[in-house]
């Protein structure tokens, strides 16, 4: 359909088409918006500028908050200028020259991030995490199928992917000890997730309803929110997670925007008990996207996206009903993603059972939590128009060890 | 000391001199930076300009943010040259056109707030808390005494002095009721807190040492942490406090230097266990500051910051020590301020126990949680030099009712 020449099996097709920030000089100095197709990015920024889109001047800013804040209108307008680009034969040498091959681009963290939400919304994830965490007591909280349990996580430490993650310090409490230690995490974790990204903001004091997700949702990243569980069991009563979590958040470089999903929308599960009228599904917005976790480039898991509790249109008016209001920029995720098999577990501590059974990787080797050294990459596809795959490309992270172990 | 005839009271004297942005023209267009001396602004954006300070043009900006990342040896600079203005004649013809009557300005946010981490770090008050939703269990979770608890808030709905706070509508479940229900909270509260604003950055993986307190943090300002309750109970368990708290949080606009606070540093209470290492105090950060609190006018409490079990400096600590970096404009917030005396409580739920013995105000009504209409200020006092006083202005924020109620 593109006049591009581009491998049969690419995942970055002309129905995805999805936005990033990248350079090609040292330093990133010269950082910009590119769209990847196939095994290039199309320098955007250039290309308008030549060809005057009224909106030339918002990809030449060195994160997307500019283009996402102009709403759904211009999203779409865009997309479809740069599809005709792409399809079009009369712009091919308008096009050519601004192809840069991936090979030889770095790519930076997209987006200035406003707030970051993370949620809770895998119902496995979380029956199995009351399981390990509470094995006398009902594995879901009761307020668990009520609403989407969220919280705030530090937006500053968000990363792009291929960050390394230094193995965090902290206390942590033997459970025969009598008081806490401090020192590098025991219990590195990882957390395969799904995120969005807000586009439109929103005033104060005005929640959003379900029916306005794609309104204000620009696109959808991968998230790896990286944990220290034996950090996080000992501060997190009574106020949630804070230094389990605070020490770094990895997202993928290049956001997949909604309007590239519509083939990937489905169903969500059965409610039961039915949620309360702000919280009701009107369109679906469950999404068929399936993630891979590899460790060292060996496939652990794969947590099927569809099967999650809540959608992301419900998070959006939960997160909004109590008059908080949106900015562009605000990034929140899904909670970690596990299905109802144990191979489709989104964390190693789902996948090693709280450690007590470690996993046995492909090539022999075995794992409860992460060692220094170990890279932990997810990807993760979704169904497209005519058969063909949308991809996300990867997050991936690589464990150093403490600095001040 | 200052040539200005400022009243006797003020506490806004030449020893305080705290920072904010000030606008003169309708709509706020042209804000900038100035500074509080007695009943007047100083506008050293025009005056810096004037006098060829060299760091003028960040006194023009829209936010502190740029002068705080400057670090503490511009900040020492620039406060001794604003006081240089203020004290020496030889400087009055060339300041006095830019004092502007603070009656004739409009105040706005001071800062473009990162990311924002909210402290619970008042003994008196986790145990109120904890006898009042816990009475068959220790007051204190075993963790409380080991390290300062804290959790992220929303950065997007902090708002300036003067904001109307919406009441939120959200879930809450009656104890009797068998289901949640939707709608507005019932046991809307405040928090009186003080806040903490961070300057120069840090990288990430790099903890900052409580010895670097003062190298990080530029100012003090006043926080109410508007919470409700009912919201709040209903949703902690077990990732803390989201809704119930991110409808609004009001700061006050005038920042106080740490330069103008080192006459209010006292030693902090007697810590028992011994705090793990990076948490013990080098030098002493607790501070000698009485909030007030009052409700439509009347005074309803006076809780003391210096009887804080953590002190910011240890917050600060404890923040990065898994690695988090800080960036220019975090705040960070003690959470509320409670004293050992019942009107030393710095939240109604403390005030009038969990809402079963209404507090009784001193014009004879009574108030449980607060009602529409109801306006509560903050304001706070502590030791300066020569016997004077440090003001930090005021909070205020009125509530209003639902919009969908």
């Amino acid at each position: 359909m593109t006049w591009l020449d581009l491998p049969a099996d690419t995942t970055f097709g002309i129905h995805n088409l999805p936005y990033g920030i990248f350079s090609t000089a040292p330093h990133g100095h010269d950082r910009r918006i590119g769209v990847a197709i196939g095994p290039y990015v199309l320098d955007i920024a250039a290309l308008a500028a030549d060809l005057r889109l009224h909106v030339a001047d918002i990809f030449a800013e060195q994160t997307l908050n500019r283009f996402m804040a102009q709403g759904p209108t211009t999203w779409s307008e865009v997309r479809q200028r740069i599809t005709d680009w792409l399809v079009s034969p009369a712009h091919r040498a308008a096009v050519l020259p601004h192809l840069i091959r991936r090979d030889n681009v770095q790519l930076h963290l997209p987006v200035s991030v406003a707030d970051y939400v993370d949620f809770y919304a895998s119902q496995h994830h979380a029956e199995n995490l009351g399981r390990i965490f509470r094995p006398d007591s009902a594995p879901l909280t009761p307020n668990w199928k009520h609403l989407p349990i969220g919280y705030h996580g530090r937006a500053g430490t968000i990363v792009v992917s291929g960050t390394d993650v230094v193995r965090p310090c902290g206390q942590r409490k033997a459970l025969a000890a009598s008081e806490p230690a401090f020192g590098p995490s025991q219990r590195l974790d990882i957390e395969a997730e799904v995120g969005f990204l807000v586009g439109t903001p929103s005033k104060l004091g005005a929640p959003v309803p379900v029916t306005d997700f794609a309104t204000h949702v620009f696109g959808v990243c991968l998230v790896n929110d990286w944990s220290a569980r034996d950090i996080q069991s000992w501060e997190y009563v009574p106020l949630g997670p804070f230094l389990g979590k605070s020490f770094a958040t990895s997202i993928s470089p290049w956001i997949v925007p909604l309007d590239a999903l519509q083939h990937a929308r489905v169903q969500p599960p059965p409610r039961d008990p039915a949620p309360l009228p702000y919280l009701r599904d009107v369109e679906p917005w469950a999404l068929d996207i399936t993630l891979e976790v590899r460790l060292n480039g060996q496939l652990i898991s794969r947590p099927p996206y569809a099967a999650m509790y809540w959608t992301p249109a419900q998070m959006l008016a939960h997160m909004t009903a109590g008059g908080a209001s949106l900015r562009t920029g605000d990034l929140y995720a899904s909670g970690t993603v596990s299905g109802s098999a144990t191979n489709q577990r989104g964390s190693l501590i789902e996948l090693s059972w709280g450690g007590t059974e470690p996993l046995t990787l492909p090539d022999g080797t075995q794992r409860t939590f992460l060692l220094d050294g170990d890279e932990v990459t997810l990807t993760a596809n979704a169904p497209g128009p005519h058969g063909r795959t949308i991809g996300f490309g990867e997050v991936r992270g690589r464990i150093v060890s403490s600095v001040s172990a």
